[in-house]
Order: structure tokens, then sequence, then C-alpha cells
């Protein structure tokens, strides 16, 4: 099973946890699973009570599965909490409300790495666990916290701000240098080479996207791309449609909006597509030399997800 | 929280897990659960899943709570099993049936371990939780494996060959090397040598109650003390009332009697308990020099364990 040797496929797209995967479910209806690559972001990796886990990397599974806990968008459905419950009432923090199957998981994702087998092979063994045939690929198997700098100096996992503390709004950096430092996961840069189109699925560009394109080899391989490359904005009227994007853009200097989403592509993308609502910037995101669609963009059903996916791709098509 | 600092209690006893918790069940009804000292066997420990799993430490503990599973003897009343059963379906061995709240409790043990709590403090951590007010000491903080040897030279860990392999007949021997190397556990030597009453619980001679005394100090700790030291036979009418005992004394070349386990604990114990199915071994075993007392001992109900636990410290009294 090495992961670096299943075949390409032709469509590539870079990942965080539910925008990406809620994207992916209409994705899969469009063209066949096996025909994509999902590189997941692994910059929320942390250990939990003893135990690696793999948030976007989970969510990406889970979804695509049709297993995710559809009403959090991550997490699996039916899930019990036996486990943290009891770590809890014996005093470890327990704000990471990691469900008895899912910590099953990254129990497995723990031992396994132990024994030596790297990131990307537990994923492998996690997706072919769920029956998903599309690919997925960790960024990286180095690790690449993402740091959140506050108010006051203090730095915090990317976790911490998010589930513990509640992602406040007193932001004033984020730091990515390991995912800087980190080398490509197997595959990742085969992937990105082979790809006859790339997307950047609809999640938060600071902390989802952006930790994959902060690795130096990803940003090259995907600017020498002659495929196609298309993003989705996260960005709906101002404000993420899920997650603390607006306080992360916000606290780096970021137009919390579609535009300030493709300032921070730009270079990268050849085409955009932004949410109806915000199709009074497409003329600005436009004159950045990037071709920009309008469409509604919040995926309330995967129905939506489909047509997105289907634009996306259209889109993608026109630009050959 | 030192366990080498709380203070000394008049009743010590020596514990395995299954007929031991039984028996200690029995004697809280007829002395203050804070006046005994359970000294457990850690030859049982291993680490299953990643986390360190001590059997008879969690059987006595669950057992004094009454949260035991009582059919079974182990485990917890009610426990789901859905680490196991996921953690199974991933290709791990899973013949050890982990409850996930039992899971918890070791995976609270190994992050405390890992923290550099001894294993004595994390004892003493659960037996809190679970408001059991008997002082619980692992009788080492050492690596103490009880190695099973079978024909042709196999070597197992006592839980393979107990749970793994259904406790096969073929034994050759059993290894207490590592147990004979260790170290005391904090408070036990205190315990023996303040104790007014030493009591062997209806252990497995071998496996439960051998690694206790194979630790050369303990061992000289009990032929030194001035208190009386009074067994519990596990064997009634030839055969054990639970578990392997008779495979594994037969293998070792003991007899499989009360009178067999006389002359494992020879030079140790003043008095003997024996089942009124052995009453005709009685003579034997007082010419040892060991006094001894004929009862019903099938601890079917904790009204039996009661009088088996009454008996035992009247015989202890007697001896004074």
């Amino acid at each position: 099973m090495d992961t670096a040797r299943t075949p390409p496929t032709p469509i590539v797209t870079l990942c965080g946890g539910v925008g990406a995967a809620r994207f992916l479910r209409g994705l899969v209806r469009v063209i066949d699973p096996r025909e994509i690559t999902a590189i997941v972001n692994t910059g929320d990796d942390r250990v939990f009570y003893g135990v690696h886990v793999s948030p976007d990397l989970d969510i990406v599974t889970y979804t695509l599965a049709g297993r995710v806990d559809a009403r959090r968008g991550y997490g699996l459905e039916g899930d019990t909490y036996e486990i943290v419950d009891a770590l809890g009432a014996l005093g470890h923090e327990c704000w990471f409300r990691l469900g008895d199957r899912d910590f099953a998981n990254s129990q497995h994702r723990t031992l396994r790495l132990r024994e030596g087998a790297g990131l990307s092979r537990v994923a492998e063994e996690l997706r072919k666990h769920y029956g998903v045939t599309t690919r997925i690929l960790p960024m990286s198997e180095d690790p690449c916290a993402t740091i959140v700098e506050l108010e006051g100096g203090r730095r915090v996992h990317f976790e911490e701000y998010l589930a513990r503390d509640g992602a406040p709004d007193e932001v004033t950096a984020v730091d990515l240098g390991e995912a800087r430092r980190a080398r490509p996961g197997p595959g990742v840069l085969d992937a990105l080479r082979d790809a006859q189109t790339i997307l950047f699925c609809p999640s938060n560009p600071i902390v989802s996207i952006g930790p994959i394109l902060a690795m130096p080899d990803v940003r090259a391989a995907v600017r020498r791309s002659r495929a196609p490359v298309v993003a989705i904005s996260p960005i709906v009227g101002g404000a993420p449609v899920k997650g603390p994007a607006d306080r992360l853009m916000r606290g780096v200097g970021v137009e919390v909006s579609a535009r300030g989403v493709a300032e921070l592509y730009r270079g990268l993308i050849d085409a955009f597509v932004i949410d109806e609502r915000d199709a009074d910037l497409a003329a600005d995101i436009e004159a950045m030399g990037i071709r920009t669609r309008v469409l509604d963009t919040i995926m309330g059903d995967v129905g939506v997800a489909q047509h997105l996916a289907e634009a996306a791709l259209s889109l993608a098509a026109s630009l050959r």
C-alpha cells in the first residue's frame, strides 16, 4: 500500500475540513470518486488524550463515507462519548469532544505511527476501512502545527484557539512556520504535477488552505502547473460560511471578503467561484487577472454542492 | 498524594484478582475498609491497544466500589465495547475484551505514567475516583510480567496464556524472573512491617500471590513479621474455584490441592483456612506446623465471603 505509487488522478483538490468535505460530496456526484485526489491540511493535527487526532483527514474521510455527524459536520454519526467523559471525570481536560469510535480511529493511527507507518499510509488504511475510493493524502507527514498568536503574546495551537477558547477575536498573527519547513507527504507533489484540474475547496484560506500552500514545494508546484487552478470562496457577504475565518483574516490584516481571499490566492489561481451575494466584487477580482464566476455557494444540501462542483469544473474546462 | 505516607493499616492482604476481590468484599463488612491494605499482583499487567492495563488492580478497585461486572468478576458493569470492536475491525488483535470505561481508566493510567506519576499514585487516583477507602497498593512499580512456559519452549505473557490461548494444559514452568528482580512498590514494605494481621487471599498461588512473594524483600518481610499470617485456600476438592491454577500448579510440579498450596506457603504462613471438602487434608497441613481451619470457602455470595473473613480474622486473633 504505497500511497506514492497509486496512480495520479485528473482532479486534485486542496482541502480543509467541513467546507471541503461538503464540496467533495458534490464533486463525487459529478466525477468518478477514484479520479479525485484530496490533499488535506494537517495543521490542525494534535495529540488529545494521548492519541494522534487528524481532524481534517477524518472529516473528509467520514463525509465521503457518508458516516459524518451531519449536524456538526465532524465526528461520526451516532458515536458515543464514554472515553472523553470518563477521562474528564478523572481530571483530564476534555474540551475536545472526541467520540468513542473516532477515538478508536485515532488510537489506530497512534499505534500505527508508533509502529513506523506514515500518516499517509494510515490515512489510506482508514479511507479503505470506510470504503472511500477518493484518494486522501495528508499534506505532509511532518509536524505542521498551526499556531495562533493572540493579543498579549499568547500562542496557542489552532484547536486550542478554536475548540477550547471558542475562537476569540484578538488574533494578531498565524504562525505557519512548521508547515513552511515541512516536506510534502508521499504522493502530494506527483499528484499536483499530473493534475488536469486543481481545485481549492471552500475552506479557511488562512488555517486550512494556508498550511498546504505554506510548503514551498507545494506552492511552486501549483504555480508551475499548466492545469487550470480554480478556487471556491469560503467567504460569503463578508463572513465565513462556517468557522472563524473572519477573525483569522482580520487578525493577519486581510479583508474579510471574497476579494480578500482572491488577494491571498493571487498568482496561484486562474479562476474563482464567488457567491451571488458578492457579485459586486467580481470586477475587482477579474482585475487581478482571475476569471470569476458568480453562483449560489451555500451548500445547504448536496445538490448545491454538486452544482458548485459542476460550475468549478466547467470553469476549469473553459480555461484549458 | 504520597501513597507511602498514608498511615499503615492493621490488616494487610496479598491479592490477585477475582478471588481476592470477592474475599475483600466480605472483609470490608467485618472491619473498617480504611483499616485494610490490599497489596495487589501486577504480574498480569500488560499493554493492550497501547494502554497500560492492570487487571488485578482494576478488579480489586471495581469490586470494592461495587461496580464490577458481577457475572464475569472483572470489568465494569454495563460497560460498552466500542473501542475494542472498532480496533478489531481495523485489524488489531482484540482477544482482550476491554470495555470503553475500563479503557478510559487504562488510558488515564498510561497518560499519568507518561507524565511521571508512579503506578501506585495512579492506583490511588483510581480508588479515590471510585470512592474506595481500602488502601490499594501495586506490589511494585517495576515491570513484573509473569511468563508462562509451554511445551515446545514457547513463552507467553500470562494474559496471552489465559485470555488469548484459553489456558491450555501444557505448562512446563512459570517464569517470575521480573518479579524477583522488582523492587516492592511505595508503601508495601512499611505496610507489611506494621501489619497486625497478614492475609493471603484465596488467589492463584503461582501467578497471583506468587509474583508478590517472589520479591525477596516482600518474602523476607512476611517471614520476619510477628503478625499472624493466615492464608485462605483457592483450591477446593482438588480444583481451583476459578481460573487455571490447576494447570499452572501441575505445570510447576505442585500437587493440585489445598495441601499443595500449603507446601508453597510453608514457612510463611501460620494458619490456613481450607474448604470443608478438604477436611481430610487438615492433618497433613497441621503436620507442616500450620494451624488449619475447615470451612465453607466457596464465595457464592458476599455472606459466605464475610463468614470466611470473620473466620480468618478470628484464627489470626487466636494466634496472637
